[in-house]
């Protein structure tokens, strides 16, 4: 397996990396001594802290000298405490499976891991709503909430071991937005400690639906990226868990084609419409090669449609998604077409979408990308790709949450070629993007990757506001510093 | 018609209406020119101003002395330099249907009503997204996006005069809000104007479902009352228009049973439930005497639930409705069950619930109450307040949207008892709420009438940090004051 080299870490970050702020403070022993005072030596790290220092994907790697692990949120306000008055600058850090190295240290930010805040759990079966600490996998939530009936409001490929503050730090999209909507959809409260000169502990909203006795600033924090103050614990709500789950992939000739069906879906399947997902050839071809598996849809179609739907009642279900089916093939949108009918099937469509990433991995250098776009403009840029990097590249993918708007567009290329293909394709596809009312970051946030890309398509006003908004909460700026605020 | 008296109006503000900020200037014949030359004549009202003086329910009456009437965002954003640099106060209006008095000037400040800010509105119906001016009412809008299928996310009493921009700034609920979510869910982006020196004009967000790459500072401006900024325009999402929408209700005997219903409703109508409201005993009483309404329930129960679904299949939704009702009798949980089986069934079961505000206008003074509260409290309140306060009241009537949570706790009195009712009910009830970890408002928001209990559990360090956005956001504090910032 080839792993991505420093060679493309420089390729990407040379130019970029920002110096080290001089305004930061070293930390000393007087600094240690007081962390442990606070944590208890077990829980001030200075050795064997590499699986903090870089990210999963081995793109990002700092120089964090020590890690903290705080279990309350009073310790987390002592340490924001000292780290404000000594300006030393520090870094948040959930799961660490984020993409784009925002819970990273660009220098030598003290790390400040959430990953032991894991005590409160609490559910309230009658109207759905969860109380946690942000230490909490997704998956271990999941298994939870539904021991009573209910559901995470959203799912991602890491759910194995991201933590539920790192998924509202970045405001996680993922493959049930289309269904229940962004984490603004349910987030009812926040808990979150300030890096001001008290380590204000604030509480904002609260466990009910509907409050409208003061500003709603918990929703500031959501996809801020640790950058305001750091989240410790929510209060939001969960879902109905479907009873009926059922799955089913298209086979179709043109994009064209590929929004009419999102559009019949909508309808058809209305409210259990649950993921409208696309994967072109390109990305079947990666998961033939490079992981051996084979398409469900055995014609080689030019676009692969995956949905889901999730309801109450499998009868109605299945028959809404034959309607669909049939509706979508009598109208020769689709040329294929195939209902999953059992858990393994199921299971084989889903292998397909959710292997991608993987098998990308596996073929070479990866550019990643996580773009939104207007429908009519999504699948242009995968051709305006291709077109550009011709040769130089082994392979222009695009899969995604078409439902969403949200396309993930891959290059892969070999070591070799990885200096001209990155020349190619960047700052390009960030300024179409912007160019065609898109976003250059759908779900997976600025972080270090793009935020020499930040301002493109940003208003003056809006950058003074952001601006304004962040000195209000992080005066002496020393959370997570070098980052897009 | 009895109408609410002058007398209970004094009884509830006599000591609450906070003096007149000698800060602010009051406005002179170069104002006006001045906003005669950004607006034109026409625009600039100082005469027959009445109707935006006072508030519908004839509650609230300020003394402000202009009316200015923009239709773009550059108009709004030189009244707002003007009057920052002169520092006039300034209250913003949309449709005027508020119930707390946050759009009436309580003293001499500017109105500035966005009611011909209707020019933009644009729909994708491929996504689903709206974008368009403020200053479109609901209902109209409601039938825009009708035309592509599609439906507003949210609905409520006020819809035929209310205007979008008035339910962004109190972050309206209504009666979708169990299924669909609160606005937060469906807000993409809002074009806003600042009271700062530019008056700047700051676009946040996008059309898009996903966009991670600023702040999410838009969020910021749902339930804030038009005291950070004037909101001109939105980008929100919309919902698939169902095809079918059924109706039941069911009588009950027991709270308890109540809350069992509304779990089985998640579960038995899960994706379809849209609507699960409560009326008691005595809103059915108040309807019968006052508007000669018979309820559909004939055995005079002691809790009537109306239960909504829309879905996308009328037989599997029937069916769905059907299994429910059969579970709730077979189980006892309710003693009656009615499904609308015809569109006139459907409105008289609506016209109940729909008619509850006016039936009680016609029964004397009313105290009306806009509280969330934890399920296991919800109906223990209007029980308490009913033992409290006794004879002295005419009725105490409880209904509301018991699936979020949100119960509309009414209170109706003579004029001759309507002093010693006040004062038995306030500020006992908001301190009963507050302590029963409810919200003392839901969804009317805070405005004149409930200033005064705003602070009632909120922590030092959440109002601190609210007050200092309020000043980033409005330097010399010029936006709606006197209200909740």
């Amino acid at each position: 397996m080839l792993k991505p080299s420093r060679l493309s870490r420089g390729l990407r970050f040379a130019s970029q990396t920002p110096p080290r702020d001089t305004r930061y403070a070293r930390i000393n022993d007087a600094d240690l001594k007081n962390f442990e005072k606070i944590l208890g030596k077990s829980y001030v790290k200075t050795e064997e802290i590499d699986s903090f220092n870089k990210d999963w994907t081995k793109w990002y790697s700092g120089n964090g000298a020590c890690v903290l692990l705080p279990s309350t949120s009073e310790e987390i306000s002592a340490i924001l405490r000292h780290c404000h008055e000594r300006r030393i600058a520090v870094v948040p850090q959930a799961g660490n499976t984020g993409l784009v190295g925002g819970g990273i240290p660009v220098h030598d930010e003290v790390i400040l891991s959430v990953r032991r805040m894991n005590r409160e759990f609490d559910f309230d079966p009658d109207t759905g709503v969860l109380s946690c600490d942000v230490g909490h996998v997704l998956e271990e939530l999941e298994g939870k909430v539904g021991e009573f009936g209910y559901m995470m409001p959203f799912d991602l490929g890491a759910k194995g071991s991201c933590l539920i503050g790192g998924n509202l730090s970045t405001c996680a999209g993922g493959i049930r937005l289309l269904r229940y909507g962004s984490l603004h959809s349910h987030l009812l409260g926040l808990r979150v400690v300030l890096p001001d000169a008290k380590g204000s502990l604030v509480e904002f909203g609260s466990e009910l639906r509907k409050d409208n006795t003061s500003l709603h600033a918990h929703h500031l924090f959501l996809g801020s990226e640790g950058q305001l103050g750091v989240i410790t614990g929510v209060k939001m709500t969960c879902v109905t868990k479907p009873i009926s789950v059922q799955s089913a992939m298209l086979g179709v000739n043109t994009f064209d084609e590929c929004r009419k069906i999102l559009r019949i879906a909508k309808t058809k399947l209305g409210e259990i419409l649950s993921s409208f997902e696309l994967m072109d050839r390109e990305t079947i071809g990666v998961l033939e090669d490079n992981l051996q598996f084979s398409n469900v849809i055995k014609t080689n179609p030019r676009f692969n449609i995956l949905v889901e739907t999730s309801g109450t009642n499998i009868d109605h279900d299945r028959e809404k998604v034959d309607n669909f089916l049939e509706y979508c093939l009598s109208e020769r949108l689709a040329n294929d077409g195939v209902q999953a009918k059992s858990a393994e099937e199921h299971r084989l469509m889903w292998r397909l979408r959710e292997s991608a990433t993987i098998a990308l991995t596996l073929d070479g250098i990866v550019f990643k990308n996580d773009f939104s776009l207007p429908l009519h403009s999504f699948y242009q840029l995968t051709e305006e790709v291709r077109a550009r990097v011709g040769g130089a590249a082994k392979r222009v993918v695009c899969y995604g949450h078409m439902g969403d708007g949200n396309s993930h567009l891959n290059v892969t290329s070999t070591k070799e070629n990885a200096d001209r293909v990155y020349k190619m394709l960047y700052p390009f596809v960030y300024e179409w993007v912007v160019k065609h009312g898109g976003s250059i970051s759908a779900e997976h946030g600025i972080g270090q990757l793009k935020r020499p890309y930040v301002n493109l398509g940003k208003s003056t006003e809006e950058r003074n506001l952001i601006r304004s908004l962040k000195t209000l909460f992080d005066p002496r700026e020393i959370l997570n510093p070098y980052k897009f605020l």
